[in-house]
C-alpha cells in the first residue's frame, strides 16, 4: 500500500486510496450524482463519465448506486482498478481534477434504493445478554435454534435513512393500555451487507462475492418498550419500523480484503449449507459515542455469524435476492463492549455514567449517537449519526 | 345498480360495471400496460389515454399501477366516474371498443411494484386455533397483546408474485439438524390492502380512504415446519420468505362500499388511536379450493382487525408509508372454516378428506390452490392461484 493518491489524503482519513467507497452526493441546487470518496474530497463519477475519462461507466448516469450495484463483479473490479489508476498516476491529474469536489461542499444522500431489509441477530454476546435479562435463569440464555442458523426478521425498507437524518422519538404501545412516546429508545450498531447482483435461486456461501458488493455502517434504532410488548409471537414490528440509519458510503468488499479474519468457532457446527470455506469475519473496530463521549468499542471480528452465512440463509428457502437488498449483522456486542443501552444499563437498572458526568438509561431528546468503524490498516466505513428529536 | 355496460358482462362474472378493478396485462409480444377488467375483457387504459379518450390520464403511460396509485383519491374518483360513463353510455362505444381486449388473449402481471409488505395476524379464530395447538392448555390461547393491537411482522416485498406463478417447495431447517424440503407447506388465504398515497407521519383511522386505494386477494404461502423452528425470538423469516401470491386485479375501495359491515365487537377495547368511527369490516365470502375441491369458505366480514386499524398501527411509530405498500389481513379463519391446513388437520393429526376421496395433511407437489372472494352483490376479487412444484 505504498502507492498514494496525488489528490492528497489527510493523515487518519477513513478514505485513503485503498478504500474508494461509493456514495451519492449533491452540490447546492444540483441533482444527486454518484461519487467516490478520496480523503476530504468526492470524485464526481458522473462528470468523469460525461467528460470521456470513463466513457464506459454508463451506470454512473443515475443519481443512485443501484445501476452500478446491478452491473456485477466484473464491472465492480474494473471500475475500482481504473479509479485507483486515475487517482494514483499523476499524469491523469489534469483530466480528473475538475471532478474533485471538497467534501464539505456537498450533501450526502441515501446511496441506494433499498429493496428488502433483512435484520439478523448474529452476535453471541448480544444474544447471551438478552437471554440473561429476559429468559428464566434456569434456562440456557441462548435458544437452541440460535447456533443452528443466523436468526433474523424481515425489516421495513422504507424506513432506511441516510446518516444525519433526525430521529423523531417514536410513539406506540409501551405496554398494556399504555400508549405514548417510547421511554426506552435505544440504538443498534451494526454492519450491513449491500446486495448488488440479484438471484432467483438459493445462493451458496461460496458465491458471496458474486452477489454482495460492499458494506455500510448501520444504526438500527429501536424502541425497547414497544418491542417487548408487541414482539410475541411475530417478532419486531412498530418498535423497529420508524428508522434505520446507514452511513452514506458503501465500502466495497474489495477494500476490506486485508480485514478478513477467521470467524469464531461455531459449536455445534451449523448445517452444511451454512459452512464457509474461507475466512469471512471482518476485523473492524467500531466506536459508539453518545454526545461525543465514547460509550462502547465493540469488535466486529468476533461476530458469530458472518456475511456469507447471512446471505445464504436469506435465500435458502428460495427468496428472491434483489439489487439493493440490505442484510444487517445484528447489534454488535463484544465480551466487554455491549451494543445497546439495554445491555449497558441492564434494562435500565444500572444507569450509564458518561465520562463527563452525565447519566443515561435510554436515549433522551437531543441526544446524538455517532458510530464509526475502522480496519487495522485504516480503511474506515465513515460514520452513521442521528439526533433524537421530541415526538 | 340497474345500469349495465354495453360491453356485455356474463352472468356471475367477478367484474361487472360496478367493480372495475385495475391490473397490468400484455398481449403476446407487447409490453405490459395498465388495464381495467370488465366482464371477460380488459380495457386498455394506455390506449384510451393515447387515443385521446382519456388524455388527462397520464398515469396510465407506465406498465405498472404505481403512478396511478400515487395520483391520489381525487384522481381515483374522477377516473372511476369517467370509466363508468365510458362503459355504460353506448354513445362512447365506437371510441372505446378498439381498447377492449378479450381476457383470454392476455397475460396478467404483478399489478404494482410492492414497496413494503406488512403481514398481520388479524383473525381471532385463526389466533385462537394457533394458541390451542401450541400454547399450554392452562393458558389463554390468545396472548394479552393480541386484543390491544393488530400484531404483525414485516414481510419480504421481493417475494410477492402474481397469481399463477408456480410455487417451488421451499427448503430449509425443518428442525434441529434437519435440513430439506418443507414437509409442512401450507397456505394463507388473506385480503391485502394496497397503499396509494404516501405519508411521512402517523396516519389516523379516519384517513384510511385517503391513503389506501384498494384490495387484492393474497395467498401467504408458508412452511410451517421452518417457521416453528426458526420463529423464536424474532418471528417468521425463511418460512415466509419464498412466495406471497396476489391476485392480478386491484379492486378499488370505492367498488366495495356496499360490502362494508360493522366489525365484530372488540373487548377489551383497543387504545384510542385504533378506534374506528365507521364500519370497515368487509363482507366478502372467500372460497379456498385444493385441486378444484372446496376445502374452506371463510367469511372475511368476521375478521377482528379491520383495514383502517392495520394502516394506523403500521404508521403509529412513524414508519414511512410508500406507494405500493401492501398490508395483509392475516389468514382468514371463520368459526367453522379454518384458513390453513395446519388448522384443518390440527397440525397433521387429522388428515383432511377431500370430497372426491383424496387425503391431505399438508400440500403435496403438484397441488393447485385457488382462492376467490365475492361480495353479496357479486363484486369479485378475481382469483389467486398457485401450483406447488418439487424443489
Amino acid at each position: 500500500m505504498a502507492i498514494t493518491s496525488w489528490a492528497g489524503v489527510p493523515e487518519g482519513s477513513d478514505f485513503p486510496l485503498w478504500n474508494l467507497p461509493y456514495g451519492v452526493f449533491s452540490r447546492r441546487g444540483e441533482l444527486p450524482r454518484v461519487g467516490v470518496a478520496i480523503g476530504d474530497h468526492v470524485l464526481d463519477l458522473d462528470l468523469l463519465r460525461a467528460s470521456g475519462v470513463m466513457p464506459e461507466a454508463h451506470w454512473f448516469a443515475a443519481g443512485t448506486l443501484n445501476w452500478f450495484l446491478a452491473a456485477g463483479p466484473e464491472a465492480w473490479r474494473s471500475t475500482r482498478e481504473r479509479l485507483i489508476d486515475l487517482l494514483s498516476d499523476a499524469s491523469h491529474r489534469p483530466a480528473v481534477l475538475p471532478a474533485l469536489v471538497p467534501m464539505n461542499e456537498v450533501l450526502l444522500h441515501l446511496p441506494f434504493a433499498v429493496a428488502d431489509l433483512s435484520c439478523f441477530q448474529g452476535s453471541l454476546d448480544h444474544t447471551t445478554n438478552m437471554g440473561r435479562m429476559f429468559r428464566p435463569p434456569t434456562m440456557d440464555p441462548v435458544r437452541k435454534n440460535w447456533r443452528q442458523m443466523p436468526v433474523a426478521h424481515h425489516g421495513r425498507a422504507g424506513t432506511v435513512v441516510v446518516s444525519g437524518t433526525p430521529i423523531p422519538r417514536p410513539c406506540g404501545q409501551r405496554g398494556d393500555a399504555d400508549v405514548g412516546p417510547s421511554r426506552k429508545l435505544d440504538i443498534g450498531p451494526e454492519v450491513g451487507y449491500v446486495v448488488g447482483m440479484p438471484a432467483n435461486h438459493p445462493v451458496g456461501t461460496r458465491a458471496f462475492r458474486d452477489h454482495v458488493f460492499g458494506v455500510v455502517l448501520v444504526n438500527t434504532w429501536r424502541a425497547q418498550d414497544l418491542l417487548a410488548w408487541e414482539h410475541q409471537d411475530l417478532g419486531p414490528f412498530t418498535g423497529r419500523a420508524f428508522a434505520t440509519s446507514i452511513s452514506p458510503w458503501v465500502v466495497p468488499l474489495a477494500a476490506l480484503e486485508h480485514a478478513r479474519t477467521t470467524q469464531p468457532p461455531q459449536q455445534p457446527p451449523p448445517p452444511g449449507y451454512l459452512t464457509v470455506a474461507e475466512p469471512w469475519g471482518l476485523d473492524l473496530a467500531l466506536e459508539v459515542s453518545l454526545n461525543d463521549e465514547v460509550i462502547s468499542r465493540p469488535p466486529y471480528g468476533l461476530h458469530y455469524w458472518t456475511g456469507p452465512q447471512l446471505l445464504t440463509h436469506t435465500t435458502v428457502s428460495g427468496a428472491q435476492l434483489r439489487t439493493g437488498d440490505l442484510l444487517t449483522s445484528g447489534p454488535i456486542s463484544g465480551p466487554e463492549d455491549p451494543a445497546t443501552l439495554l445491555e449497558m444499563t441492564w434494562n435500565g437498572k444500572n444507569p450509564l455514567r458518561l465520562p463527563k458526568g452525565a447519566e443515561r438509561v435510554f436515549l433522551e431528546d437531543g441526544d446524538t449517537v455517532r458510530i464509526t468503524a475502522k480496519s487495522a490498516l485504516g480503511i474506515g466505513l465513515g460514520e452513521v449519526t442521528g439526533t433524537v428529536r421530541s415526538p
